[in-house]
């Protein structure tokens, strides 16, 4: 069975691609030394990009929790109890 | 005059690089259609490990405020503006 | 149509009432001229206890989108979607 | 001593019983059952504001900070580990 986010795995490996390209930045500016603050900002928007494409999975996981509950309820409630623990961490981190 | 992280400058790059390997192992889990849980659960520990590079450099832009403000008290007081303004970009990223 | 919290009312009344207490305290804290690092940590204290509310919180609205999706698929989706942008504001707070 | 944040007092009180004041409605809006979503973005707005008070008291330390380092380096240093930890226990929290 296909996750829920397959359709979006395009949209979501372009993010994925340019954040990776961000933290190669963030290294090279600790390279040439740029000012902490100028990276610290740098470090900033990898995180808010990082979330939201922490955000577009778990929308599409929610989707699929729904659509599997309909066929299965125990499973669909699994699925939400991992979905809670998940978003718990992403809080954290 | 270098900046106040240079002399971590390899431990920074060492956690970035593993930060870089970690992005890159995202979109690996995206292309084998890996369980979306997982993968946010990735995503949680670049988020922390990003954080823990961003407290290093201000723990050193910090210290470079407190030495810089002995010599030049203005300059010092702007590096800790620019500090508390990192710190609330970083509280909301 | 009670809402999906209805039944955990009281946990959650009980946990709200502990953080309006813990933020009674660091008012006190501030009037007391008390150490400003152990003001921050129980600032932190009272964030993260205000996040264990929202997930709880999240986690019936989950629920009863599933619930409710089983009889009104339009209305289910509708309630991911708010689900999904209370996740986010979440992240950024 | 008075700690760094004395002089700005009125202001983080204001802000303090303000925060309060939202914890206590977010207590009456679970009490009426009001729809989770409304609740979630109160619980959001609660946490910015307190992170705004927090970085208020993190640059006064800070300041302070400074200005100590200059009468009493060992103490300065002691200052500046102490909010590190804090900075770091916040983006936790």
């Amino acid at each position: 069975m296909p996750h829920g986010y397959s359709p979006k795995k395009g949209d979501i490996k372009a993010r994925l691609n340019r954040i990776e390209g961000q933290v190669r930045g963030i290294s090279k500016m600790v390279d040439e030394d740029k000012y902490c603050i100028d990276i610290l900002t740098q470090i900033s928007a990898v995180n808010s990009a990082m979330k939201k494409v922490a955000v577009g999975l778990l929308d599409d996981h929610m989707r699929h929790c729904v659509a599997g509950a309909a066929s299965d309820e125990e499973k669909g409630a699994e699925m939400l109890r991992e979905a809670s623990a998940a978003i718990e961490r992403l809080l954290k981190a």
